[in-house]
């Protein structure tokens, strides 16, 4: 088996990317609560929440007053700037880590950011430029990199030219998005190559699964395979219901956390705190944790 | 990535380790019809159902009545023996393949099979030795390969030795079976290389994930890229509820299929129709697949 890297940087996006896509409406105090058990459990890099208009995405319309509870703890906390406004919003909390969202494909850059492929890097350039110069770090998520609903396979070469031309503007870092979950391992391999033949550092791409046809932690052996060290997962799968017909939800943080530890893949991560945590959740959400580890060793607890 | 084969058997376990593990008991008419749905839908070997006693298995107590109705049909499926009683059985109805279940760890020996590991070849001896000269094909589960509730970890020496005691008895296959889901990636790469260090062919080799915490598919992978060409999966991943607290079910063979479609390698099944199948057979049961696949494309298509 191929060599892996010895540590991994988990990326927990549960707070932003799990809850905004649950129907739950979470109170303030508790997403707080979730944040810092979050960070408690060891985990690096806890995405905090969006600044999106609250019409889009009504889950995080509290994301200011989320960062004003979380205070100091939060500043370092990555949060999702779709625009200007977002970062606006950003600055002046005094946050210091911000995420902006571009789309591989056409349709989904139409529907997403009412704009076109070309038309997103003239939005996202003034965001990046004025985050770098007050001092920011940004990561630029990149969707739909392996499949997309409406143009089917996604050519690795419009992948990378999207993914570089967000570095060339000042990202520090790409996540490369299976937002449909659909992609297999052989595509990961392929994709990170070809970003790295492009020139790009493989501690400049981090991996986002998601689980919908259960691709996701397959995927991410592919991507330790290739070499790349940061991956993004939601606690306890959150974002993805599984009573839901169709289940789209993110990589649970404690399956992969499992398939870490079993590589003897260092991550930091305290299994049991965040298994308390996402069996915590799960309760506030009124439904079972759709991860697996969470299920079995919750299961076991009891 | 490694070298990865072209074509792969899969062995569907549904109506057999499936069922047995599902509390609902079904008309033994369902079973017929999902066994021949099962073949049409082009999987090459369908394991129909288990020769054991009905007090321990209640719901396979019609395998008599299930391989007559068959009648023909069945004589090459495979179905479990679980010693010479179960064997003559087989044996009565003209069946030309059977498998046995063997334990890899002390405890699930004597928990299951009431006997020792060393005791078990002395029950299987007769059993595939009749098999043999009665020119039956039989393959041996082992159980317990990566990790025994009781035990732990599992030395690789121990799997070893007991599997090949079993293929020395006369067994043309072993299935290395995860019991309990607990196995990461390395340990496959670790297992199928000893047994190839110990002489065995890399064809006389299955893999029997379970999903219990979610490394089926990252497991099937590894299993992959160190040579495996059998693995065994069980339709709409049937043995597994996903509202229970503890989901221990087998890899689904959708979520197996899609793996290996998009790695390019031949598998023969027709997903359609085997997710037609499912979701029918889901209904029988009166609850969804925990299938991700079989959700993700019974919602799409609804």
């Amino acid at each position: 088996m191929p060599q892996m890297p010895q540590r991994v940087t988990i990326w927990e996006v549960g707070p932003r990317d799990g809850l905004q896509n649950e129907k739950t409406q979470v109170p303030v105090e508790v997403k707080e609560r979730f944040v810092r058990r979050l960070v408690s459990a060891g985990l690096p890099v806890v995405e905090a929440t969006s600044f999106v208009h609250p019409r889009w995405v009504p889950q995080l319309a509290d994301a200011e007053e989320l960062m004003t509870r979380l205070g100091d703890d939060g500043r370092g906390l990555p949060v999702l700037v779709p625009n200007e406004r977002g970062l606006d919003r950003a600055l002046e909390l005094g946050l210091r880590h911000v995420a902006i969202f571009g789309s591989a494909t056409e349709t989904f850059a139409q529907r997403n950011l009412n704009r076109s492929v070309e038309e997103q890097f003239a939005m996202f350039e003034p965001v990046v430029r004025r985050a770098r110069d007050a001092g920011l770090d940004v990561r630029a998520y990149v969707s739909m990199c392996f499949g997309d609903p409406w143009e089917g396979a996604v050519p690795v070469e419009q992948v990378v030219s999207v993914g570089r031309r967000l570095l060339d503007l000042g990202a520090s870092q790409l996540s490369l998005g299976d937002t449909i979950g659909v992609g297999t391992a052989n595509q990961v391999g392929a994709l990170v190559d070809a970003f790295v033949a492009a020139g790009t550092g493989l501690g400049e791409l981090a991996l986002h699964f998601h689980d919908t046809y259960g691709q996701a932690l397959a995927n991410t052996l592919a991507g330790l395979q290739a070499g790349v060290t940061t991956y993004d997962a939601s606690a306890g799968g959150l974002g993805g219901c599984p009573f839901a017909k169709s289940a789209t939800g993110n990589l649970a943080t404690e399956d992969l956390v499992w398939l870490l530890a079993g590589l003897g893949i260092e991550h930091g991560v305290d299994l049991d705190a965040l298994v308390e945590t996402s069996v915590w959740m799960a309760e506030q959400l009124g439904r079972p944790s759709p991860s697996a580890v969470v299920r079995a060793l919750a299961s076991s607890q009891s």
